[in-house]
């Protein structure tokens, strides 16, 4: 059995899983502080005969083999959660080989083996939700260099009707300042849901999706784009995405039809923990 | 032997050399149309027993192999080269394994086996010269997906003092439009290599170079950054760069000193030509 752990902001899921990547039992166990979510993890997986243990987390963390603080949350704002040696934990419980990556780049492995973007090598995964994240798939590989990705906070020119001011406490009016959920809930002074009717909302929202978009198809030029995430959900949104993306591209890149170039998730909310039970599978097959 | 093309929109460069990438013998054949200059390539390595060739192209060119126009120059406006079958050109002269990517991905090849970034598994190579173009090596890979990066033409936002309109003819005011050497002269007046004393030139320059920086760092996380291409030459818009660099990233990522993480090209001008001869190295030795 492989486990798999999707750790999020507000919630852990746990699944149990075969090589595959098929689910065959999972928990959510809210996420507090380490002393109390970490006893409920390890006694879920102490349930179970596991080989190895995937980890797509929530960051930013260490993702650096070579790194002394490897296996790290680092510089997260979360209490308790700061520097917080995640695999280290999980290793000193279960001596199995533990595959650990962002949760946004376990969810690119779930959609391009298992969803949206099986059968490519390549794919690109964004979440826009209470944040932005992204993680992508390159020649087969997850996305890495110095560290992971931080594809959210990538700046971006505002849309000329907005004066809101940003939300990103580092950057204000970066990418996920300007377009992540909490932007969309101050700006309009209501929650996205509650704004399904406002076409100027999704106008101004396809604006800095496609020009996110725009950027990273010129940077990693993927073979697919997945958009997940609560706000995507949204799904009026997409026609502002294509209609802008096709004007800033302005034919000097030759894409796909978009409708099949940039699409929902395949595996819907189990992209993440699918990818992560694959992160097992991988961390696996390296020490073997 | 090993040969090497670097082709150029003025000018090819063409090496033989050894598997270290040792220049042995180069000449340079004007760039005019394919009639013209693709004879006197070929007269050039007939002198030679060559086993392999690798060609860095100006593009954009087609580098996928399950593509009909696999090995193609494609859509640029260079009179006589449009859809030009490079890669079927050089095969038919030289039935031998030939390695094609971009100039720009060539040069990051050079620099990460060779130059400034030697001994790493990631670094990106960007030119800023009469055009803007990158390319990279991402975990020992070419960077490659749907087709090849473009990541000069990324958006940026306006300098609050920049009036000038913009030279892209696809983007206007996208990264080349507004930083590459033909702006530099266009906004100016002067040539930027007459312009060295004026320090808002120089001030500007990097806060745009440094947007790109902040964008390239927040999708790939390469290990080192490597800034080639005569612009570069000018060395006094490296402290504005790094200025920037930081009033951008502004702590939310940790970057290594950037003196040692952004430098020149450790090759100098042989970047390109010793990469292509490194592709031709890596097609022998695919198809050994």
């Amino acid at each position: 059995m492989l486990g798999a752990i999707e750790a999020g902001g507000t919630k852990f899921v746990c699944a149990v899983g075969d090589e595959l990547g098929n689910i065959i039992e999972r928990v959510q166990i809210p996420t507090t502080v380490p002393e109390e979510t970490m006893p409920k993890v390890i006694d879920f997986f102490n349930q179970y005969d596991i080989k190895a243990i995937g980890i797509g987390s929530f960051g930013p963390i260490d993702v650096n083999p070579e790194s002394p603080a490897y296996g790290n949350i680092t510089s997260t704002p979360k209490p308790g959660w700061r520097d917080y040696p995640f695999v280290k934990s999980m290793k000193d419980a279960f001596p199995v080989p533990i595959g650990f990556n962002t949760d946004v780049n376990a969810a690119a492995l779930g959609e391009v083996t298992l969803g949206a973007a099986k059968g490519l090598d390549s794919c690109l995964y964004i979440t826009v939700g209470t944040g932005i994240g992204a993680g992508a798939v390159v020649q087969g590989n997850l996305l890495q260099g110095y560290s992971h990705p931080e594809m959210g906070h990538i700046l971006v020119r505002r849309h000329p009707n907005d004066e809101y001011q940003g939300k990103c406490p580092y950057h204000q009016d970066c990418l996920e300042g300007l377009a992540a959920g909490p932007a969309i809930e101050e700006r309009w002074g209501e929650k996205g849901m509650n704004l399904v009717d406002r076409a100027e909302v999704w106008e101004m929202e396809g604006y800095y999706i496609a020009q996110a978009l725009m950027q990273y198809v010129l940077i990693l030029s993927p073979k697919r784009i997945i958009l997940g995430g609560g706000v995507m959900n949204q799904t009026q949104v997409f026609p502002s995405i294509y209609k802008y993306l096709q004007e800033f591209v302005n034919g000097y890149v030759t894409l796909p039809e978009l409708s099949e170039y940039i699409v929902g998730p395949g595996l819907g909310d189990n992209a993440g923990i699918t990818g992560s039970l694959l992160l097992a599978q991988r961390a696996l097959q390296e020490e073997n």
